[in-house]
């Protein structure tokens, strides 16, 4: 299965970075066109785009847009004058590692560019770009050979196309089980509050013919008791050096009731979401977001008014419950530190 | 703490049951007049009106208006007029035992009638609602017992006085511990998709100065790694023979998560909640839901269009993940079928 046009989020044209916005999908799907690194980074901020993968790219395209501006500013010193805006670009989203990864690796560039940089970074953000959606399909494939015929599957929050450079990285292994003939039924977690299952993931599979069911999070445990799911197949934001996985709030009570009720658990992330400056899940940052998120929905109040909320966007799943990461470099069952580190030396 | 007037679900009064429009709370504290049994039965189906033991109430005063229209039809064979509507009733929603237990000791009355049966109905009716209320402030003394000083607690949906007759089944051990000045936060997941936890049980919570933080159902098993919550406190639909206990979807997930993390898991529902004659949960009819409740969210979309959904709307968590029942017979510790025989035999 290819990549779908209409499941693009990220778009280099014209000069400038287009985004879908996802705020609005599914109801609308209309691309933001920026010109400004800083409305990059604000972007990225206020889930325009969101995915790990997906913000890895865009935030290598915005330090594009900001060594434009830094150049025409400052054409002999934009490596210095560029600085407030990678650090505007840096402090958008604290939790997907992939935007450090990318704006490092942006950086690593600048010493050897003469001239305008330009041209030399926005093909460096297209490989980034390509290499990630190729990390997608080779991921693909290596979790889809987990996967036995006529199997259900549950899925939390989007790990899609639209949350990835294309394909996906849990959609990309799904999508592969479903080319392969091999996936009965997709359940999809809505995934409050911000509904990336209902508003995304469904979208993205229904747009490939893929069966999806929606349901509440809090009924994922009784589905997986029913015995019809055999794998849940998620993506994650950050994995840390011993294995264990950062990903969308949800994901931590989904892998603990997938083990009680021996449920396998996949996470699906290329290597750019792997930080192994970290010896365990507990030093990833865990961002935590406006409790908006959990009172009111498309501006309207869900909940009681004056009542506070706790609203962390991620959790963490210790690699104990973890059964294989998939990366595009190679698979890891039952994570370990050692394990993790032979993969990345590799 | 004595109950909120504010806060009464179920009234009767000018010969006319009053039911509080939960379907509209918190925005709007609306009340519905009805005056037919049928309307009555729509209500309960509709979630004019929703709990356990609140729904049994509303059942009973049902019972009186199907009476007072049988008895108008044909005064002399009420008890066979009175049947379809009986009927009805029963089949407004399956899993709520309290409907079926309020309806039969309605009933046991007919024989013992004589002339106009209204009186002696409503007086019945009155009872039920009068002992709901006495068993959930007993029950508040006994789950209160329980609770350590400065504990934190985590509830779902809502089993507050919304859902019974007054105080709460769940809610009422949590205004218990607060009166005796035990408690430093309560948490309520949201409980999706009707959001109890975010529509009533935050305002009931509020009302009476309790201090209550929402989050996404998703997001309680982060917060009980934190060690920050000591028990689960939750209300049921129906408690099988062997304390597996029914309650709503999202409630078996949380019970997984409890046990993971060495949380306590208390349930809470007066012995009319107790149904006998099913030996396991897996007895227990479950009720699914309309798709919509999931894909959209007051007539609003908040999925995919054509995403199928599924919506059950009760889980059952085994006896086994709980430590204790509480009814206002008395409590079981990690109930088995034995100890809930001699329960019920006190």
């Amino acid at each position: 299965m290819k990549q779908n046009d209409s499941l693009r989020a990220i778009i280099w044209r014209d000069n400038a970075l287009h985004l879908l916005d996802q705020r609005y999908l599914p109801h609308q799907q209309t691309y933001l066109e920026l010109l400004q690194a800083k409305e990059t980074a604000d972007a990225i901020r206020d889930m325009v785009v969101r995915g790990a993968p997906a913000i890895g790219i865009t935030a290598a395209y915005g330090v594009v847009l900001a060594a434009r501006a830094a150049y025409a500013k400052n054409a002999g010193a934009w490596r210095e004058e560029i600085q407030a805006d990678m650090q505007y670009l840096a402090q958008s989203r604290p939790t997907a590692v992939n935007l450090f990864w990318a704006l490092k690796r942006m950086e690593a560039l600048f010493p050897s560019l003469e001239g305008d940089p330009e041209a030399a970074l926005v093909a460096e953000a297209g490989r980034i770009h390509q290499e990630d959606i190729e990390a997608n399909y080779q991921m693909g494939l290596l979790g889809e050979a987990y996967i036995p015929k006529d199997t259900a599957v549950i899925t939390h929050c989007n790990a899609g196309a639209l949350a990835t450079g294309g394909y996906g990285t849990a959609l990309g292994v799904i999508r592969s089980a479903f080319s392969a003939d091999k996936l009965s039924q997709v359940y999809a977690d809505e995934t409050r509050p911000w509904l990336q299952g209902a508003r995304l993931t469904a979208w993205e599979l229904l747009q490939d013919g893929i069966p999806v069911t929606l349901l509440s999070d809090g009924a994922a445990a009784s589905l997986l008791r029913t015995g019809t799911v055999s794998w849940a197949i998620v993506g994650s934001d950050r994995i840390a050096g011993n294995g264990d996985v950062a990903n969308k709030i949800g994901t931590y009570g989904l892998a603990i009731a997938a083990k009680h009720h021996g449920v396998k658990f996949m996470v699906v992330a290329p290597t750019s979401t792997i930080d192994m400056s970290l010896s365990s899940g507990e030093q990833i940052p865990i961002e935590n977001r406006s409790k908006d998120e959990v009172l009111s929905l498309n501006g309207q109040a869900v909940a009681a008014q004056d009542a506070d909320a706790w609203n962390p966007a991620f959790d963490v799943t210790p690699a104990a419950l973890v059964d294989v990461i998939v990366t595009e470099k190679g698979v890891v069952e039952h994570p370990t530190a050692e394990k993790m580190a032979a993969l990345m030396a590799k």
